[in-house]
């Protein structure tokens, strides 16, 4: 029995040594990694941008022979281009040898990921114009910085990537300007908390520029020397040109579905694949996971896309484990879209739904703001945090959270949790969470948060 | 209506401010405090101690006058010195003007709290020997520290407060030696937590001493000039004498129930004041929160008694509010007994039941350890946590867990939740928890036990 999967990043390289470990020496598994890097984490790229992260190894949590090591046949700079799923056989590009052949499957897993969305305007394509993706071009970017030593950087897009790489662009010694298309940064969180990522990034010295939807990227009129003529210089969007020696495009990922697509695999509303809870496609003995298939959101039902590394390595447990048996042994039950981001010192998270999401979905949102420490008030070096949650009106089921600030990683998880278990804000008001001054106020946000909420349930009258 | 409040520390406080915010100006409410402290966060006095807190204002959440400003009328240096439950009234001392007095009741709250246990050895009560429960018992030690600049401190007792006393005293540069009688310091924690603890303690240069049952304490043989005849030189356990210029003793505390009991409150087995869930006595209009009552343990259904800030917190809430209805209101669902400490750099914490605990209360325990970092491990600065999670092997319920290192307090703080929203392992295997590189592994510690877990519950085939 021969399992083949395609792409190598988290998902991928997950059901692929899952499937071994479950299928054992019966099961045959390769896989097919186009780029010539595998299994890296594509989440610590800005690190490595800046070097705080020093050694590329460090990000690339096991190597083709590792993978040798369990069993499993990792082939990197091959890329699948075709999928024929009657006859069950591939056509794969050996990108080195330039070169095409064909193999054989039983069971396919699809794992190709997301790809960077490239920016639409004139310029794009110049040298020092980046995004970042892979390992590969997180090389490209330090290699630019090490030979033209860029004073001035621009980053397109204020989403969380646009936002890491400001940092460590920043910490690089760079100028550093950010220009979003839309009215605000971190444009997936409310107001309030936008703006305490906007005074942050401007308190670190970063310019942030909102409503401003990159035109046109130019290249130096006249670089010495012929030289740098090529090369990025100016980011012009309506009147301004703001000076660039590099530029940082981060305006969003889309899921990889031509392959996909092509073999006839059903694409959702979101644009990725359509798989059931089993991570089964439509097709016979094939099935799909991480970045390029959508799934579900469990709060409000709605299907939803993400591309996020721990995701990935779930929905990949999933789709290995029932690839390799055959059945639909495990499942994967959706997610509450959570997400956390750190700039310079300040963290920012979410889970579940916004306010806005929560209405969309047909609930009566209820919210409350809640400003607290992340120690004990009197405990030294006690850092602000504001907590917002989210609860439906007639049941007091807790829909979403979102805080900025110190500690958020813990407020979000806890209330992350409570979502994930259904749980109501009545249900925290006395949840027995863990309490000495070095840790927190003696009442969690949460509780506090939560407290609040149960007080104004429909028909409770409990106050806070 | 006139409500009197007995107790004005974290539950009488609590419960005062509630009862009036609930009653409003149809309710009259007195709170009587012995100490001449109220509403101060016992928690962080060991921070007090060592001045890394400097002013004892900042410990005092309020004062008697804010209360004032609230309608509630605190009377500190009152003692409470019998309840006539039949006749509803209270014979009070005014410590400060040595004379007594009645007063009268229609709803009483009991929140006498918890005291320290003094050390039934000889010499316990030399001076420079101390218990540390109350601002005031800060301020000898503070003022004793100043006046006799003692070098050497032994601890007898290894829990959360003798180890945060070490901790402090070893911060104001004594040489600090912890005398505990069991096996084991953190005593309630498991052994391999317990050992990291005290290898922990002895990397800061703090001596532990374990089976060590103090004996004897020791004034100086020959104080110079006299003095120092009647102060603090030595402790001993059996053949080993330790010199001490200052003992902390913190062998444990104990509900404050004699007034309680003679008035004819019952007490459960725990020793402690005997209420329903919502906070109600055996006595008509008298109910007891705080750490003078005990609860249930919510996983083990057993009662159960801790003293801790933020539980009696929410039962003065409950207390509060049901007082001032004088209907059950509110109910207070019992605990997880989750706890937390810092010592040193080491976060310690644990919910739930413990291994053997679990055994006890009719679960087949099965326990997973995880080692993990709190950061992504190529993150700079990613800091190692051992993370033990306790589920039962029948239905996969999650009873508990334990962590040591750095991060814990997330780690304990979402199970804490799952334990209360009463998931199983199988249900955290895929819980979207926030993930970054700052802030902890792709999978958390939580999933990763959890997975394993999962795998092993009676009838599954998952493995990890």
């Amino acid at each position: 029995m021969k399992l083949v999967v395609i792409g190598g990043v988290a998902a991928g390289t997950k059901a692929a040594s899952r499937a071994k470990r479950v299928g054992g020496d019966e099961l045959e598994v390769v896989v097919y990694q186009a780029d010539r890097d595998t299994s890296m984490s594509e989440c610590g790229l800005p690190y490595y941008v800046s070097g705080l992260v020093g050694e590329r190894e460090a990000l690339i949590a096991r190597t083709p022979e590792e993978f040798a090591g369990r069993g499993v046949s990792v082939k990197v700079r091959h890329r699948v281009e075709r999928i024929d799923p009657e006859g069950k056989t591939l056509t794969v590009r050996d990108l080195d040898a330039d070169s095409t052949f064909r193999d054989r499957y039983d069971r396919l897993i699809v794992a190709t990921g997301a790809e960077s969305v490239d920016l639409p305007v004139p310029g794009a394509d110049l040298e020092g114009v980046f995004t970042l993706r892979s390992v590969t071009d997180a090389d490209r970017i330090r290699a630019y910085i090490r030979e033209h030593a860029p004073e001035r950087a621009v980053v397109v897009g204020g989403g969380y990537i646009g936002l890491e790489m400001a940092e460590n662009l920043r910490e690089l010694g760079m100028a550093v300007a950010v220009v979003e298309a839309g009215p605000r940064v971190a444009p997936t969180y409310g107001q309030e908390i936008s703006d305490r990522v906007r005074e942050h990034l401007q308190k670190h010295g970063v310019s942030v520029h909102t409503c401003a939807s990159a035109e046109e990227i130019s290249c130096a009129p006249n670089g010495e020397n012929g030289e740098g003529a090529e090369q990025v210089s100016t980011v012009r969007f309506e009147d301004t040109e703001l000076p660039a020696d590099l530029v940082l495009v981060g305006i969003g990922v889309r899921p990889v579905t031509a392959l996909a697509e092509e073999a006839g695999m059903k694409v959702g509303e979101t644009g990725a694949i359509e798989v059931d809870e089993h991570m089964r496609t439509n097709l016979p003995d094939v099935w799909a996971c991480g970045d390029c298939v959508q799934t579900v959101n469990r709060v409000s039902g709605a299907a939803t896309w993400l591309a996020l590394g721990d995701v990935a390595n779930k929905m990949g447990r999933v789709a290995g484990t029932n690839a390799a048996t055959g059945e639909p042994t495990l499942r994967f039950p959706g997610v509450l879209g959570t997400g956390i981001f750190k700039v310079f010192d300040l963290g920012v998270g979410a889970s579940g739904l916004s306010e806005e999401e929560a209405r969309e979905a047909g609930f009566e949102p209820m919210c409350v703001e809640v400003e607290a420490n992340d120690k004990a008030g009197y405990y030294p070096g006690a850092e602000p945090v504001l907590f917002r949650m989210i609860a439906d009106r007639e049941s007091g089921r807790v829909l979403g959270a979102e805080a900025v600030g110190a500690g958020v990683d813990k407020l979000i998880d806890v209330t992350a949790t409570a979502i994930w278990g259904g749980l109501a804000c009545d249900d925290l008001v006395n949840v027995d969470l863990a309490y000495a001054p070095p840790f927190g106020p003696a009442l969690s946000p949460v509780i506090q948060a939560a407290t609040v909420l149960s007080g104004r349930v429909r028909g409770a009258d409990k106050g806070d």
